[in-house]
C-alpha cells in the first residue's frame, strides 16, 4: 500500500502514521519525492482500512497495490478452482450450461421445461421460486411451492437446481432442496446473507451486482469464502451504463479479468443482460469464445405465456440448435461441452 | 402505455395483444403509422409487466406514458408529505439536519457527539450501529451493543435516532429502540427487507441505490408504502459514474426530479457521496440550495481515530459554522431551520 | 412519434400542437386516457427536433417511435451493406481482419509489422500517423511524414491502409493517401468533420465515441451518409463505465444491436478496449463469435519499445496463432474468414 | 510514479526498468514488499507516457502519484487565475453571470433577448451561431450571419460576447468577432482545435465533455495552456449517466474538486445539463451555493417558437427573479454578483 503524504506535510505527522503502522505489525519504506513523500506499507495490508489512513489531513491519497481479497486471489493459490455440483464440475475443461425458465409457473411447466433443455445438453436446469422485482405488483414468484416443483422436475430429471435467494431465513430450507444457491445482482452486497452463506457448504452462484466492480464482486466472494464455504461460482449478468438500447451491457471481458485476478469459476447469464431472445444467441456464443465456464439460459416452452421476462426466453428448438453452435467454438477453444 | 407494433404486423397479433388486454379490463386505441401499427393502452398500467408484452415477436416496444408508481406519485397525492418523527417533521418548511458519527463506537464517544451537534443545531442523532463494509476484514459496527449507547445519547440529549438496518430479522428491535430506520444503498432493492419495513409505521430514510434510477428508487419506496408504511423519507447519497475523483457523484437534481414526481420528502447526504470532508460544505450549501428538505452529515469529535469513515467526517466546530451558513440559504429560498 | 400531455392539458393547447404539427403536413391522432392524453403522430418524424415540442409546458414528455435515423435504418434498406475497400469487401460473408501498429514509427517498423500481419492473415494495414493524446506532452504521431511511411508498406506488401484524421483541412491528402479514413472516438461527434468526409467517397471507419449510445453513434454514420457518402463502417472499440480494471468495457451486444437497426457493416477494436494484449485474444474470439463483419487489432513487432500503446499489442506470432482459432469459429458460425 | 512489479519479477527486469528511466533523468527508489517489489520514481513525471511502462509484461500496473497536468496544477500556482473578458473578471470575489438563447435566430431577437438579460443582471450574452447538432436534420444554425448578429446585440448593449466554435478554421474570424470562444463538450478532445486556441490569447470557455474525467478535462486546459494561452474557464455542463430522467447528470461536485486540484476558474451550464427550465432554478442556485464562479443560462424571450432547446431555457422574468434569489446566496458565501 502507497501512502502518499501532501507537498510539505510536516515530518511528525509522516512520524505518525508510520508509528501507527509499524505498531500494527507493517514495515515502512519511505520515498522522498520532488514534490511529495510517498510511504511505502509493506505487509499484509487486505485488512487494512484506505479510509482510517486517508483521514490525516496530510496525506493526499493512499493507493492499494495489492488486491484486498485474499481467499479468492489467484496470487495465493494458482491453479484454478473447480466446484463440484453432484458431480458436475464447474470450472474445469468441460463447460457448463444451465437452462430453464425464469420463474417456476407450474408442475406441467418446469417439468416439460426441464425435459426440454436436458435433452439440449443442459447439465442443471436453472428456475426462480423466488423473484425479485423491481415493482411491488409484478408476479413474485412461487415460492416455497416453486421449491416444490424444482423437486419434482429434479426427480423427473436427475438435474441438479440452480434457484436464487432472497433472504438469510430461508437457508435451511434452501440447504436442503437446492444444489446451487443463487445470489442475485440486487443482493451481491446483502453482507448479512453473504455471511450466512458462508456458514454452508453448498455452492454459491453470485451474480454481480448491476453497477459492481470486478474487486468489489470478488470481495463479496470473499464474504462467503471468510466464513468457510469455498464453493463460489461467479456470474456476470450485466451491467448497467448509459446505453438504454439493452436493458445492461453484458461485460465479457470481466471473463479475463476474473481469470487473471482470482481462481474461482465464471459463468455468464446471457438473457438478463440483454433481454432479448435474439441477443441471447450471440452473447452466448461469444461468452465460449472468451473462456467462460459456464452459462446461464433461460428457455421456456412458451415464452409468449411466461409469467416473467418470456421476451429473454429462447425456445427449446432453438436451444438444442445454439448448443451445437456453442459445442463447435468449445473445441476449437481447447474446451469440451 | 404504448405498445409499438414492428413493421408488418399480421392483423390476428395485433388482435391477440388487443383481446388480451380488453380482456384484462384495459381499452385499447389504435393508431396506424406509415411504417408501424401503434396500441395506447388505456387504464392502470401500473401493474401491467412491460415484459409480458414485449414477448410477442411482432411487438417492437413497449414504452411507458405514466409512471409505474401510484402510492409515491405526485399526480395522485398533489400536496407535499410530511413525516412526523416524535414531532419533528420532515418535508414542511423547516428544513431538519441530522447528524453524527459514522459508526457509533464508545459511550463517551456517542454522548460527545450527539451533545455537539445538538449545540450545532442538529435536530437528530445518525451513528451506525450495524456497518455494511465492501471488506470482511473490515469493522463491523458494535451491533446490539451499538444501538443501546444510541439510546443513551438519546436520553442524555433528546435527539431522536437514525441507524441502518441490514436485515430483516432485526426489525423488531429497530421498531423499539430506534426512531428513523435507514435502509442503506446496497439494500434498496432488498425486496424481503422493504416488505417487512411496510408492514411497520416506522419512519424509513431510503437510501438510493448507487446505481438505481430514480425511477427505481421511487420503486423501492412504493414496496415500503404498498405495505401499508407511508412514512419514506427518500435519501440521495451520490451514485456511480466513471468520475473516480469523488467516491460518487452526488446527484443534486434528484432534488427537483423527486420533488416533481412523488410527494416523498427528500434529505440529502452529502458527506458519503464524495467521501472528503472538505467537499461535504458545498455539497451541503448546494443541497440547501436546490431544495433539499434535509441533510445527513457524518460529525466526529475526533476523525482521526474513527474507526470508519473518519476522512468524510466533519468536526464539531466546522458542523456548526456550517449551520449558519445553511441557515442564511435556507431564508433566501423561503425555508426555515 | 408520441407526445403525452399532461394531466389536465386544456384542449387549446393540443390543438395548438396539433395544429402546428399538421400545418407541417403530419397526422394526429389522438388517444384520450384515464389521466393523460396521448398525440400520436403520423408521417416521417425523423426531421421533427423532440425538443421544439418539449417546449410547451403541457407536454408532459416526448417518445419517438421510430429511430431519427434513414439512410443507416435497417427498415428501409433490409439487405446488408457491403462496403469495397479495394476490391477487399467488408460486409459479406468474409470477415476482414485490420492489423498493425498504434503509431507509425520507422519505415523499418512499418514494414516490418505490414510483412508480419500480411503473413498472419490480415487483409488491411492500420497504423496511427496523426495521434490523438490525452497528454499534450505524449508523442502525437509522425503526421505527414507517418502517410509517407504507409504508403511505403502498402507498396511492399499490396495491403491497404487504415489510419486516422483528426482535423477536415487534411481531408485532400487523406483521400489521396489512404484506403479507410479513420475517425477516432473523440472526434465522432465532430460533425464538421463528418460533414466534409459526407463529400468524398472514401470508406470511412467511424469509432464509437467514449460514452455514445448507438442511436448516437449511428446518427453520425447519418451525417456522413447524409452528404452522400453510404460508404460507413461503424467500430466498436469500449465505452465508459464505472469499471476501472479495463481501460474500457467493449460493448459487444452493440454487434447484434447494429445489425437489428442498421444494415452498415461493424467491426470490433479489442485492442483499444481492454489496454491489456493479454486480453486482446479472448475479447477478439468473443468478437468472430458474437457475429462481427471485422476485427482492427494492434500488432507490434516490439512492443516494449513501441512509441505508443505497446502494452496492448500483440507480436507477430500471438497474432498468427490467434488468427487459426478465429478461422475455426467463423466456420463453427457459418462465415469465412 | 509508482510502478508495481508482478510477484517473482526477475531482478534483471527491475533493472532495464530503472536504467531506462534513470537515463532520462529520474530517481529510482525501491520498495520490496512481501509478494511485489514496487519502483517509486522521483523526477517531473507530467511528460512520462504512463502506457509506456506498462508494457513490460513484468508490470502489474502503474500508478500516477502526482497529477499530469502542471500549468493548470494548483500545486505550482496556488493563488486563484482570474480571466478579463474586456475588463469583467471572471474567478475573482465576483461571480459572473452569462445569458441568452440557445441559437441566435433573428437580429429582433437577440437584440431583445440581450436587453433582458442585461437588465436582469447578466454580465456578459450567450448566444450559439454554429451549433453541434446530433441530427444532420436538425437546425444547425446561423453559423456566420449568427456572429453578425451577435455583434449587433454586442453594439446595442455592451454585452461581451460569448459563442461556441466547431473548426479550427473559424478561428481567425472568431478571434475578430467574440469575446469568449467556447469548446462544446463534444470537442473537449478535438485536439487540434484546442492546439489552435492555445496559439491565440482569446479566453476560452472549455465545457466539460460528456464522459470526460475532471483529469481529462483539465488535460485539455492543459493542450490549450500549453500552446501559450492561459485564458482558459472550466465549465461543467452535465456528464452522462445511467439516468435517463435528466439528460445529464450535474455534477457539482466538480466545483470543489476543480478548485482543489486547479487554479482556474469554473462556470456552470445548469441547462444543458437537465434540459428542463423547471430544474434550472434549483441547480443553478446549488451551483452558486457550492462555489461556482459564474454561471451560463439559457434564457429566450419566446422559448415556444425557439429554433432550438426552448425547453430549457427560462423567460427574462424568471432569469430577472432568479438572478435576485443568487444575489441573496452570494452573499450567505462571501461572494459578490
Amino acid at each position: 500500500m502507497i501512502i502518499v503524504m501532501k507537498p510539505g506535510a510536516p515530518m511528525q505527522e509522516c512520524e505518525k502514521i508510520k508509528n501507527g503502522l509499524i505498531n500494527n505489525g507493517f514495515q515502512i519504506n519511505e520515498i522522498v519525492g520532488v514534490n511529495m513523500t510517498i510511504l511505502g506499507v509493506i505487509g499484509d495490508t487486505s485488512t487494512l482500512d484506505i479510509n482510517l489512513l486517508r483521514v490525516n489531513d496530510w496525506v493526499e491519497k493512499v493507493m492499494r497495490v495489492q488486491e484486498p481479497f485474499k481467499r479468492a486471489n489467484r496470487m495465493f493459490h494458482p491453479e484454478d478452482s473447480v466446484v463440484d455440483v453432484n458431480g458436475i464440475k464447474i470450472g474445469g475443461k468441460k463447460i457448463v450450461v444451465m437452462a430453464g425458465p425464469c420463474s417456476v409457473e407450474t408442475e406441467e411447466q418446469i417439468i416439460s421445461v426441464a425435459k426440454s433443455v436436458k435433452l439440449g445438453g443442459a447439465a442443471m436446469l436453472r428456475g426462480g421460486a423466488f423473484k425479485p422485482r423491481t415493482s411491488p405488483y409484478s408476479f413474485q414468484g412461487l415460492k416455497e411451492k416453486g421449491l416444490e416443483l424444482l423437486k419434482i422436475a429434479k426427480q423427473e430429471t436427475g438435474l441438479p437446481i440452480v434457484t436464487e435467494i432472497m433472504s438469510a431465513d430461508k437457508i435451511e430450507r434452501f440447504v436442503e432442496d437446492v444444489d446451487v444457491i443463487q445470489v442475485g445482482a440486487r443482493n451481491m452486497q446483502n453482507f448479512e446473507l453473504l455471511k450466512e452463506l458462508g456458514k454452508t457448504n453448498k455452492p454459491i452462484l453470485l451474480k454481480r451486482g448491476l453497477s459492481a466492480t470486478i474487486e468489489e464482486w470478488i470481495m463479496s466472494a470473499e464474504y462467503i469464502m471468510a466464513g468457510g464455504n469455498d464453493n463460489v461460482i461467479l456470474c456476470e449478468r450485466g451491467i448497467r451504463t448509459f446505453e438504454t438500447y439493452t436493458r445492461n451491457t453484458l461485460d465479457l471481458s470481466a471473463i479475463p479479468a476474473v481469470k487473471k485476478l482470482s481462481h474461482l469459476p465464471i459463468v455468464i447469464d446471457p438473457s438478463h443482460a440483454s433481454g432479448m431472445w435474439w441477443m441471447v444467441e450471440p452473447m452466448a456464443k461469444a461468452a465460449i469464445a472468451a473462456g467462460a465456464d459456464g452459462l446461464i439460459i433461460e428457455v421456456h416452452n412458451d415464452p409468449e405465456h411466461a409469467l416473467c421476462d418470456g421476451a429473454q426466453s429462447l425456445k427449446p428448438e432453438r436451444f438444442a440448435h445454439l448448443m451445437g453452435e456453442l459445442k463447435g467454438i468449445a473445441q476449437i477453444i481447447g474446451r469440451e461441452m
